[in-house]
């Protein structure tokens, strides 16, 4: 069956058309500027991809445009063969705790936390609706970020703030890359064929956060009620002392918005090396002696060398460290550098085998205390996987 | 030789006389509500504690009062006696790397730091000065909350937050208890006769941070730019995502530093538990049953946990673990827990030699992975030795 995969931000709209149950990608694309000038979009299928530029006033017309082309590309021979779509939606809050089929009613049950998720909620269920106009009688599922992480107890999801921030105005750790995380946990039980794994899952990408799960569950992860928090990311901050917000606020005359815009945006790799957000570049940088690109790399890797040793006692020691997403799937210096901080839990990496790309793999040598695996995430398959597990309900 | 040392508040004073080398407390006391209705002091001599109730329109006659009852009582014959005044301040900046000298010119200096410690560093200066007023001649100390920790390194004192924050702002974690940090290093290394240990201090009371020593030099504190950041507290949250200030700031309709305030005085341990920010009062309710004050220890032992096992992987593993201040000397519980809570480490209490308040003990059994000590902390005498010493000089 064919089922596409989707994820709408405010002015895009990705999409994954997937065969399964042989998990094969059959196309892909991206519509890109939606509402605003300069609106184009990419199709990429059979090896080719097509790229036109053309006005995209809304989400509904590119979903019409994407449903022409999937036809006169002769992706598909009719709408029929689309036999479900599953939607990535950031924040389910505390109630979706797994995905869900996409009814109005369940769309305004969602739309309940788009305050917790302001710039992508709302923009999740926009693109969602589209495509229940454009084919009605199929089914639609939602996809939380967050569904995962909803197994986390309250030891770890509160924060030691006023009880009643949390009773009145639901300030709690929420989590995201939770599709990512859940897609890690299933490769890896698969592989192993166990069910009862503790499992380390390091997503470390331009986003980042590590998830420490026991058999299935959650125990903690590192992002928080939003995804500013935890370790240091591409343009993002991670936990730092939080009365450096108003000492800011005062220091810059702006408002706690704009610092936490700040924190979000200009933080991070981005924030100490002055070079870019993408590590790439501050790799590259680093290389030709730049300092502060070094700085933020060893910021960088210490603080995800850090959680993953809280994350191993707080397992009470695990059975499998995982790598993925853009750094961790397709950088071995930065696997290799993160682990050589861990020599305390007994982790070593074999070099030949760390010298892997985006390639499920064994990296650590034999005599490693823990397995270390690169896992490359896809939670465009998850959804879909997702999609077709409640079509069949 | 006698040294008094000092810790001025904005309107409390506190003094202990101590004999040097002999480390003998000789008298103690509070002067309370300075410049406010109610003001009092209380001397404490001979096994013999007195209390007064006395106009105190200001530290200076606090400092006068204070010299006449030492020569009235008895506790001294001559002012002469006093050989030096050690005093606690809170912010040294990352100038202030020592104790140092207090003439008109450092304090001048030290004041350049105030804004970074507002509600101490003023009243800190503010009861030095008294002091050098009232004793001409007698060498004047000030001792840094900071200062040991200004050995660490850019990767853990920076703050993954735009560079510029740093260089125009100051912007960076600076710690505090360092005068505590650093009397356990030294009575650990004494009583090791060693200055190459790695040391976990697990500074734990009504205020609480976790500082990994390595041969004398701080590697990591959980404190912060301020002493909100960290593990959670009697009152104060430690680490939360920092979106969570603007968010409250718009439902609650109050300030930045509202919201600040709230997790400085209104968290931690209080605010989970709705009982008290003292540990003694959250376990007894916890003991009766109430289920938000075994919460909040849970939540607390856990925390306290989580980094000691980062800060042990930080260290490559750490020869000492101590606990100290007011929950870490004379709960025998929370260690109990804190140390199961780390059983990947190897690390196992003793029951029996953990069962035991405000002594210099070992309390790991012989077959811990590392050994753990409960070593009182004594910040009087650390300022009382540290005037005595720059007093030879």
């Amino acid at each position: 069956m064919k089922i596409l995969s989707v994820n709408a931000g405010s002015s895009s709209l990705k999409f994954t058309l997937i065969e399964l149950p042989e998990e094969k990608t059959i196309a892909s694309g991206l519509f890109e500027k939606i509402g605003i000038s300069g609106s184009a979009y990419t199709i990429k299928y059979n090896g080719e991809k097509v790229k036109k530029e053309v006005e995209l006033p809304n989400h509904t017309v590119a979903v019409q445009i994407l449903m022409k082309e999937l036809l006169d590309m002769k992706i598909i021979n009719s709408l029929d063969e689309i036999e479900g779509v599953g939607h990535r939606i950031l924040h389910g809050g505390p109630e979706y705790t797994e995905s869900t089929i996409l009814t109005p009613e369940v769309i305004e049950g969602i739309s309940k936390y788009n305050e917790l998720g302001p710039l992508h909620n709302p923009a999740n269920l926009m693109g969602a609706k589209a495509f229940m106009d454009a084919l009605p009688g199929v089914i639609n599922v939602g996809v939380f970020d967050t569904a995962f992480h909803q197994t986390m107890k309250e030891r770890e999801f509160l924060y030691p703030v006023p009880y009643e921030w949390y009773e009145k105005y639901a300030v709690r750790k929420y989590g995201f890359h939770g599709t990512s995380h859940r897609y890690i946990n299933k490769k890896v039980s698969d592989y192993f064929k166990r069910d009862d794994l503790k499992i380390i899952s390091c997503h470390i990408g331009n986003g980042g956060s590590l998830c420490a799960i026991n058999a299935g569950k959650v125990v903690d992860t590192t992002m928080g009620f939003t995804p500013l928090a935890g370790i240091m990311m591409g343009s993002r901050s991670g936990n730092i002392d939080p009365s450096i917000i108003p000492y800011i606020m005062k220091k810059e005359g702006i408002s706690a918005e704009e610092v936490v815009n700040a924190l979000n945006k200009k933080s991070g790799l981005l924030g100490i090396s002055g070079v870019s957000s993408d590590s790439r570049d501050v790799e590259a940088a680093a290389e030709e002696g730049n300092e502060r690109a070094k700085l933020a790399i060893d910021m960088y890797n210490q603080r995800v060398a850090n959680f993953l040793a809280m994350y191993n006692n707080l397992l009470g020691g695990a059975d499998v460290i995982c790598f993925t997403a853009g750094v961790g799937e397709n950088s071995k210096e930065a696997r290799q550098d993160i682990i050589s901080r861990c020599a305390s839990l007994g982790l070593k990496l074999d070099p030949e085998r760390n010298n892997t790309r985006g390639e499920f793999a064994l990296i650590s040598s034999d005599d490693s205390s823990i397995p270390v695996y690169v896992v490359p995430t896809n939670e465009e398959l998850m959804i879909a996987l997702d999609t077709m597990a409640l079509s069949n309900k």
